[in-house]
């Protein structure tokens, strides 16, 4: 049989002070983006398969676990990742809402298995979409409310890392060079392997190679990117990102922000900016997040058949809650009174208004002082006063 | 094909401003239990099924999603209640802990099938557990707190019902009622049939009917199950729960009690005084709660045979979000200023620091009181002051 305290891989309980913590820098964040106007919505655990799992949601099939409800009778799904929810509230029940919608969430998700990065299967998750917006501005208003509530937490040595995950595909296109020629590229790409670029790149290598290599800070990155040849649409597109670098820095002038103009993994149903935000010394991401479109998905996603409403540019971000308490410096915990059996309750009431956390003793003890220790507190209640102890 | 917006049944999507709502309640209702010292702690959404489904476990049952766990090859179910999973990490993770130990919860469970009176099957509960305490003290202490807390989140009308689920059971085993004819005098009682106790009663049916009457507010109540001749162990039930009575009075005066001493639905698994929680024209109940065992419980249920702790006297309760939102009445928004594009990051950083809410024009527009209006501001700004709509 096996011991209670035995959990399956990946799932852990928080316990005091951890829990807590957790709690209060969730509301925290949230309220940060409540204050930008994303207005918070509550998407249920589990779904129907069908639409956790198509268009945008077939990525996540094999990280999602699927049960039959005996209710409908049909395949539901315990929810992997929460913003193809969001896009699916914005494009249904509140398709009629006004755009630009700002919208933003909380709560837990589950995963199959966790990544070598991200071993948990329970992840919190906290998070923004903000719906029928193109402009520059949008991708640059989600940015700077995702650095500003992980400053306003207590996140320090913060970087956003830009990219562009249509930038390669477009110019691929423009050069024609045929689809299987382009998954290779794309491989090579993704191991950032300049020898392989040079040799199966054909006329892309010079521009590919050129690219790989400008990665880093934006300024430098940006002005070698603009310095290269580049086919029409993807010039259009670094210059859409230079103008939103340009609008960020309004917002956080100090925040470090870096380029990489090739990358693309976990960008798969990104049309646009998209951006990682990670901490110094901090292993992981504390959030990702860029630009898509919520609504009218490709035909062969099947969304399509039934999803009415437009294709609407969006973007937004996502946080999470298991990295970013990684990063955060814990404050002391509020002080602690040991009220003695027979305390008014009235004197417990003065304490907990002023902050105070107050234990009461339930029985009568010889010493308060020592069972006032005996219970973690830091005070005791003596002669009407807290003593310390 | 179905339509995105269709969920399952008993699931829905919390909108704006009810999701904000419901989170700010849930973070409330903790800080008071937090004030209490009631530390707290997160369990995850899923456990294997052995330790979510024995001992008290066993009575959801049927009311719990399983799933096999690739990762294990071993069966896990999501949590239908967390009271049991607190109690598993007090006796595992928490057992070297000091005693009593208070510890509190806000989470999210999911049933199979909902109640009538509860039709949903994803629930929010918030809860605390005292464990290791035997006292009067403790049971008052938590009906206290409960009450306090749905108090200060704006609850009006809000009564406890006390039970003593034992009761019964220790008279009739007092005066030898054999378990069969025992059984159809439970059935009697919960069904409140007085004819029936009165024919199947036996010599008990004079004790049965006479505390059956007696339900009622809990003074009267108590005075009149006083006055009836109890087998000891009984009498002994009773009078402490006169003792717990008269301590919840001294923290809650003016609290609305009620007594219905033959009550026991839902309290199978309960070993002592137990309650549940009602508002003034409120559709069902806001919470429950009670005294139990943690840890070692009857061999029977498997539990004992890898729970090395010893039985620990306990008493909690949960609330249940959505009917305590049913029972709120909700204050004004936040005001809304309207920033049109190009606003200085500064302004909105002043706006947000008092308390508004900023809503960012991301592209220019001709008429920005109109824009402001169509977005749902209550204020633009205009001359760098906010103008009401």
């Amino acid at each position: 049989m096996l011991h209670p305290a035995l959990l399956p891989h990946g799932l852990r309980d928080l316990l005091p002070p951890d829990a807590q913590i957790e709690a209060d820098t969730v509301e925290r964040l949230m309220a940060i983006l409540g204050h930008y106007g994303y207005d918070r919505v509550k998407p249920p655990l589990v779904e129907f398969e069908s639409s956790l799992l198509e268009g945008p949601g077939v990525a996540m099939t094999h990280e999602t676990f699927r049960l039959m409800d005996p209710i409908s009778h049909r395949m539901i799904a315990v929810r992997a990742d929460m913003t193809l929810q969001i896009a699916r509230i914005a494009t249904t029940r509140l398709v009629k809402a006004p755009r630009p919608l700002r919208l933003s969430y909380a709560g837990q998700v589950l995963r199959v298995r966790g990544s070598q990065l991200r071993p948990e299967r329970q992840v919190g998750q906290v998070g923004a979409e903000l719906i029928g917006a193109a402009a520059p501005e949008a991708d640059a208003e989600v940015i700077a409310v995702a650095v500003e509530a992980l400053t306003a937490v207590g996140v320090p040595g913060l970087s956003v890392d830009l990219t562009l995950p249509v930038l390669v595909p477009v110019i691929l296109e423009a050069l024609g060079v045929e689809s299987r020629a382009a998954e290779r590229i794309r491989a090579a790409l993704d191991h950032k392997d300049a020898a392989a670029i040079a040799e199966i790149g054909g006329q892309a290598a010079g521009i590919l190679g050129s690219l790989m290599a400008a990665a880093g800070p934006a300024d430098r990155t940006l002005a070698q990117i603009q310095a290269i040849q580049l086919p029409e649409r993807a010039a259009a597109e670094v210059a859409a990102l230079a103008e939103i670098v340009r609008l960020i820095r309004r917002a956080a002038p100090d925040l470090m922000l870096t380029i990489d103009p090739v990358e693309n993994r976990g960008f798969e149903y990104h049309t646009g900016v998209s951006f990682t935000i990670f901490a110094r010394n901090i292993r992981g991401e504390l959030g990702r997040g860029g630009r898509y479109i919520a609504g009218g998905y490709p035909a062969e996603t099947g969304y399509i058949k039934r999803e009415a409403v437009e294709p609407q540019p969006s973007t937004g971000f996502t946080l999470y809650t298991d990295t970013v308490l990684r990063a955060l410096v814990f404050g002391p915990q509020p002080p602690r009174v040991f009220l003695p059996h027979g305390t008014e309750h009235a004197v417990g009431v003065e304490f907990r208004a002023d902050g105070w956390i107050t234990v009461a003793g339930l029985e009568p003890v010889a010493d308060t002082a020592a069972e006032a220790r005996r219970l973690g507190c830091s005070h005791v209640l003596a002669d009407g006063k807290p003593a310390e102890i």
